[in-house]
C-alpha cells in the first residue's frame, strides 16, 4: 500500500467527520437570510487550510462574498498549482423530498455506496470536493510530500454565478499567479471508469417578467378580454423551441461549433445505456433537440431551460384570478465559441421583441459564463492522465460535461494558465437535487488522488 | 324624503360600523388555516340574521363550511323571497399589493367615490353585499314594512365553488321553497347606469400537474436532453390556444349559443369606452377571441385562462435546476348551454393526449357551474326593474356578466324559481385582487333598493 492509501486509511473518520462539521453550516449564498453562515464557512475553510499546513491565509473581501485565500510557498523556482473551488451551496428546496434535513449530514449505505455516502446539500457540490483538496495538502506537508508551490482560491459565489470573482482575479494577478489550475468541481464516469472534464458549457441566465393589466383581476369579468400574463408567458416560452426543439432565437446558432463527424462517433463511443437512463430518472421517454443523440444533447448542443416560474395564485384551493404578473427564470447552456453576454442579448432583444402589445415585459440578465473546452495534448492533461492511471490502475476517458463552471474561461484568460478539471463525483448525487450525497469512496479516492497530480505535474515540468 | 331614506340616512353609521366588524373575520374558505375564522363568520351572520327581525335562524352543517339559514314567516299565502348569498371570501394575496391589511377595514374617499369606501377583502364581494339585505330585512321588520315572506340562505364555500350548496338544496327543498330567488353578488354599469344581471357564465376549474424526471435535476447536467416539465406545460397552455385564441379542445365550443346579429347590435348599444378601459388597466391593447367585441369576450363568449403556475425554483437570485414538476390551476368560464362537467372531462382528455411520451400528467377538476340566462319578460324581473326605477329614477339595463355563480342554474333546476341578481358592486371595486372595496354610497343605495323589491314583487304577484 502507498504512503497517500495508508494515511488516508489512518485518519479517514477524521477526514469524514471534519467535512460533515463543514456540511451543518447552510452557506446558501442565493439566499440573504444566510448570509452569516456564508461567512462563517468562509472562517471555517481559512481555518482549515491553515491546519492543513498553509503558511499564509486569508479571508479577501469582495463587493459580494469574501474569496477564502491560502498558499504554501516551498521554492519560487518550482512550479506552483493554484486550487480552486467554493463553498457556497445551491438552495436546499424543495425541502419536503428531502429524506434527511440538508443541513444535518448522515451516512447511508446505498446500491452505489457500499461503504456509505454522505448526504447533505454541498456534500459533494462543492464542499466535498473542495475539501479533498484540504485534506490532500495535509497529507503532502505532514510526511513531506509537497513536490511544488500550492495557493487556494475558495470563492463563496459559485452557486450565483461567481460574480465578483472577475473583480478579485483583475486585482490579484500576482498573487494568483500559477502554472496549472485544479478544480474538482465536476464528475466522472463511474466508479471504475475515471474520466477527466475537458470541456464545460456556458451558461446564460434570465428572469422574465410579464406584466398584463395593473392589478389583479376577476377572471370572470375580465378573462377573454384582458391578457393574461401567464397565458402570454407560456405562449412566449413555448415559441423559444420549434417542433424539433431548436431554440428559435435569432442568431442563437451563429458560433457553436459543429462536431465532426469523427469527433461525434469517437463520442458515441462512451458507455451509455438508454434504458437505464430512463428507467433511473423514470421517464417514458427522452426528449431533446432532433438529429443529437442523449449524450450529445447534454454535452455539445445549447439548451434552454425554465428554471422556475411563477404567477397568480398557487395556494390551496382555487381563486378566480386573472393575475397582473407573471414570472419565469430562464438559463441557456451555452457551447464553446458561443458568448454569454452576446446570447444573454440576443435573448433579451427576441423575448422582447415576441410580447404582444397587451403585455409588457422586462428581461434581466441574473448571471452567466463562457464555455471551455480544454486540449489533451498537454502536459497538464498528461500530468492528470498519469495521477489516475496510478490511482485507479487505468488512464482516465477525456469527457465533455453539460455542465458550467462559468469561470473557466476567465482563468484561462486572465491567468494565462490551463485548467484541470479532476472530478470525483458521479451523476447520481443529485447536485442541486433534494438528498444531494457523496460517496465517502470517492471523496477519499479524491484525496488518494490529488498529490499524484501534483507529484506528476512537477515531475513532468521539471522535464520540459 | 321616502321613508327608507330617511331610516338610512339615520342610521348609516351604525351599518357602515356592523359591516366592518364582519369583515374583521378572515373567512378564507380556500385555506383550512382559515377554518375558525370561517365558522365564526357563520356565528356572526346567524346572529345579525336573528337581530333583523329573522323568528328563526340556525346553522346548517353540511359535509364541508355551514349554510346559515334564517326565515320571517308573516303569512303562508303571501309570496316568499329567498336571499342568497356568501359569507367567505377569496384569499387576499398578493399581500403586498395592498395598501392597508386586508382584514382591517379603512374607510377612504376615492374618486369614484366622494363619500368613501370600504377597504377590505370581502367589502364588496360578498359580506357587503349580502349584509344590505341583512339591514334592508332590519328596516321592513321594524317599521312593519315587510310584505311577503322572506328566507335567507347564506353559504360559506362560494370561493371554493359551492361544492356542498346542491348536497344542501337537495335535502331541505321545502325549507328552502320560494317564489323567487334574490341574489346580491354581481355589479351595475355605473352608479348612474343602474343594471340588473342577466346572464352569467358558467365555470370549470382545473388543475394540472406535469412530472418530468423523478427528482429535480441539475440543468447542465441533463438539460437539453431530459423534458423539463415547466417547458412542456408551457407548450401545452400555449396550443390550447391558437393563433385567434379560440380553444383548441375538441367539442369546447359544441354547445356554445351563438347570438343573433341582432342581439349583438343591442349589447353594442351598452355605453363603453374602448380607450377609458386599457387606460384604467395600463395596458397597451385587449387581448382576445378574434371576431368579437371586448364587451364579447367577456361576456357572451368561453374563455380559457390560467389562474396560477409554478414550478421550478422561485427564490431570490438563480438556480440551475431542471424540476420534476410542474403545475398550473386552469379555469374555463362557460357560457350557457355547454356543461361544465362534459367541459371539464373535454379538457381532461384533450389535456392528457397533447402531453409527450417524455412526461406524466395528472389533471383533476377543482370544481365548476352551469352558466345561466334569465329572460326580461318575467313578473320577477318587472319587479326588479320596478324597484330600481323607484330608487334610482330610472330603469335598469338588462346586461350579461362575465363572471360565474356557478349555483344559480342548479337553484333554478331543484328550486323551480326563477333568480334577479341585483348587483351594486363596480367593476372598478376590485373585487378578487388586492385593495377591494365597496363604495359607501353603493352599500347604502343597495340597502334602499332591496325592499322596494319586496314591495313591487308582492304586489305584481297578488295582481297575477
Amino acid at each position: 500500500m502507498s504512503d497517500i492509501k495508508k494515511y488516508v486509511e489512518e485518519h479517514k473518520d477524521r477526514f469524514i467527520q471534519e467535512l460533515v462539521d463543514l456540511l451543518k453550516i447552510p452557506s446558501i449564498s442565493a439566499d440573504s437570510a444566510y448570509k452569516q453562515d456564508v461567512l462563517k464557512t468562509a472562517d471555517a475553510v481559512k481555518e482549515k487550510l491553515q491546519e492543513a499546513g498553509c503558511d499564509h491565509t486569508e479571508i479577501c473581501e469582495t463587493p459580494g462574498y469574501p474569496i477564502v485565500y491560502g498558499e504554501k510557498i516551498i521554492d519560487k523556482n518550482l512550479p506552483t498549482v493554484l486550487v480552486y473551488g467554493h463553498y457556497d451551496v445551491q438552495p436546499p428546496d424543495p425541502l419536503d423530498l428531502w429524506e434527511s434535513p440538508p443541513f444535518e449530514p448522515v451516512i447511508k449505505e446505498t446500491k452505489l455506496h457500499p461503504q456509505g455516502a454522505i448526504f447533505a446539500r454541498g456534500a459533494c457540490d462543492d464542499k466535498g470536493q473542495m475539501y479533498m483538496h484540504v485534506k490532500a495538502l495535509e497529507y503532502m506537508t505532514r510526511n513531506n510530500e509537497l513536490p511544488c508551490n500550492v495557493k487556494f482560491m475558495i470563492e463563496g459565489e459559485e452557486e450565483v454565478g461567481s460574480a465578483n470573482l472577475g473583480w478579485f482575479i483583475e486585482r490579484n494577478q500576482d498573487k494568483l499567479s500559477n502554472d496549472v489550475i485544479l478544480i474538482s468541481d465536476t464528475g466522472m464516469i463511474s466508479k471504475d471508469v475515471p474520466s477527466v472534464t475537458t470541456g464545460l458549457r456556458g451558461l446564460s441566465y434570465m428572469e422574465v417578467e410579464v406584466t398584463g393589466p395593473n392589478r389583479d383581476l376577476h377572471s370572470g369579468l375580465y378573462g377573454g378580454a384582458v391578457a393574461n400574463p401567464i397565458n402570454i408567458l407560456a405562449k412566449m416560452i413555448a415559441s423559444l423551441q420549434d417542433e424539433n426543439n431548436h431554440i428559435t432565437i435569432p442568431g442563437f446558432y451563429d458560433r457553436v461549433e459543429e462536431l465532426t463527424d469523427e469527433e461525434r462517433e469517437k463520442m458515441a463511443e462512451a458507455p451509455f445505456d438508454l434504458e437505464e437512463y430512463k428507467e433511473k430518472l423514470d421517464i417514458g421517454d427522452v426528449h431533446g433537440e432532433k438529429g443529437y443523440s442523449t449524450l450529445e444533447r447534454a454535452s455539445i448542443r445549447p439548451t434552454l431551460d425554465v428554471n422556475g416560474i411563477w404567477g397568480g395564485y398557487t395556494g390551496e384551493g382555487a381563486k378566480t384570478v386573472l393575475p397582473s404578473k407573471a414570472y419565469a427564470k430562464i438559463s441557456m447552456r451555452l457551447v464553446p465559441n458561443q458568448d454569454w453576454k452576446e446570447i444573454s442579448e440576443l435573448f433579451k432583444k427576441h423575448f422582447e421583441s415576441i410580447a404582444p402589445k397587451s403585455v409588457k415585459v422586462k428581461v434581466n440578465t441574473h448571471h452567466g459564463g463562457q464555455g471551455y473546452v480544454t486540449p489533451i495534448d498537454t502536459l497538464e492533461y498528461q500530468a492528470a492522465n498519469d495521477a489516475y492511471a496510478e490511482a485507479f490502475g487505468k488512464e482516465p476517458i477525456p469527457q465533455r460535461s453539460g455542465g458550467s463552471i462559468p469561470i473557466v474561461s476567465l482563468f484561462e484568460k486572465e491567468l494565462k494558465s490551463k485548467t484541470i478539471l479532476m472530478g470525483f463525483g458521479l451523476d447520481t448525487d443529485a447536485i442541486h437535487s433534494p438528498n444531494e450525497h457523496f460517496g465517502v469512496w470517492n471523496y477519499l479516492k479524491g484525496i488518494e488522488t490529488i498529490p499524484l497530480f501534483f507529484k506528476h505535474f512537477t515531475k513532468l515540468k521539471s522535464e520540459e
